[in-house]
């Protein structure tokens, strides 16, 4: 299907030159951006909750919300008293990931010169998401224990581009028949530098690192990716 | 973009033919397919290795994995005695769902008129899977209780066009905070009529009724999707 690639790697390129300049207008404001992502049901949005209302705390927070359809989780964030803003991708031929033009539409619903943190939470997918750069600084995904200790092997990509990695809903361990140990050795494999943190939204388990390195990449001064 | 949609409308043709064929080779065997769908570890598997095996005492099974990449869960069903095969999608522009070509591939691996069931179980996504006509007569969606309540309405289109909704990890119900009511209004408000069944690959429960929901599928005459 070689029409197929050519348009596609056609819309790739004008998609990461969309992204690019995301970046560059976010660096002329001093904002550092998020991009959040992980399954279905992974529990991005509970985390979120914790994190934005923490970062606000000393930041100015933004929340731009992706998912097929519905408003849930705009509605989430905003009943919390932080600025969120929801991408239905429904409008955009319901695709299953966040681009850097849906970002762009929604970057119009903010003052950037107000905001010091950008956070993006994609539709939950653990493949495509992963290949559309959307602007962000960094990446974090977000991998529930219960979703069994392999999807690192089954979902490459995914977790080899992210600059972080969440193993969350860590309250669920006594529950569970899981190996940790080996959740850690198959997230090695694919990707042996970018911290890990093991999260719980209910009990708040590593929420206090998992803030502590968001603050320590929004002081460095912004990494240009592609640059 | 124009060119992206016009591509792909090309493409979905030309896969609901193959799919078209692939059913009626199926049908002409007197081979009965399903497709299960889900959220990456949402249970599909663990599902299928009991589903397979009961089956497989008055049935002759076929599995069709499909998964990114790893050949794991092909040799989770060769290990229980089950004839599987994996697609690797990172063979085929690495796509997030499976499609008719890579069923029409697959299919070489089995003597069809050595077949009565033909289980495919697709890459894990809420989003792209429903979208491809494989060539299946029923497909099942498997959403795992750990993903909240609020799914099926943001992932309306793989609940709509579900035959049969398992709500799966019912062993897990002491340990989560979940209304099931609100997981069944919300699956309603999607697909109301499809049956709905809560099972554990764990405790077993509500095997039986699944089991029998398949074998009552399968003695039915096929119907031709799209006929």
């Amino acid at each position: 299907m070689p029409n197929k690639i050519e348009v596609n790697q056609s819309l790739m390129q004008s998609n990461d030159q969309i992204a690019a300049a995301i970046r560059q207008q976010l660096l002329d404001k001093a904002v550092f951006s998020l991009n959040i992502m992980g399954s279905p049901g992974s529990g991005k949005t509970s985390l979120l909750e914790t994190v934005a209302v923490r970062l606000q705390e000393s930041s100015r927070i933004g929340v731009i919300e992706g998912d097929i359809t519905t408003e849930r989780d705009k509605e989430r964030l905003t009943a919390l008293g932080i600025d969120a803003v929801q991408i239905s991708t429904i409008l955009y031929n319901s695709t299953c990931h966040l681009n850097a033009l849906m970002i762009r539409d929604a970057l119009a619903h903010f003052d950037l010169s107000k905001l010091d943190i950008l956070i993006i939470e994609n539709v939950g997918n653990l493949v495509c998401p992963a290949e559309f750069d959307i602007g962000e600084n960094k990446r974090i995904v977000v991998h529930s224990i219960t979703e069994g200790e392999d999807k690192p092997l089954k979902y490459p990509i995914m977790f080899h581009t992210a600059d972080c990695i969440v193993v969350n809903k860590m309250d669920l361990v006594p529950a569970l028949k899981i190996d940790l140990k080996l959740i850690e050795q198959n997230i090695r494999s694919t990707n042996p530098t970018s911290p890990v943190f093991y999260t719980s939204a209910t009990t708040k388990q590593g929420m206090d690192e998992l803030l502590a390195w968001i603050e320590e990449q929004k002081a460095k001064k912004p990494v240009i990716r592609n640059a």
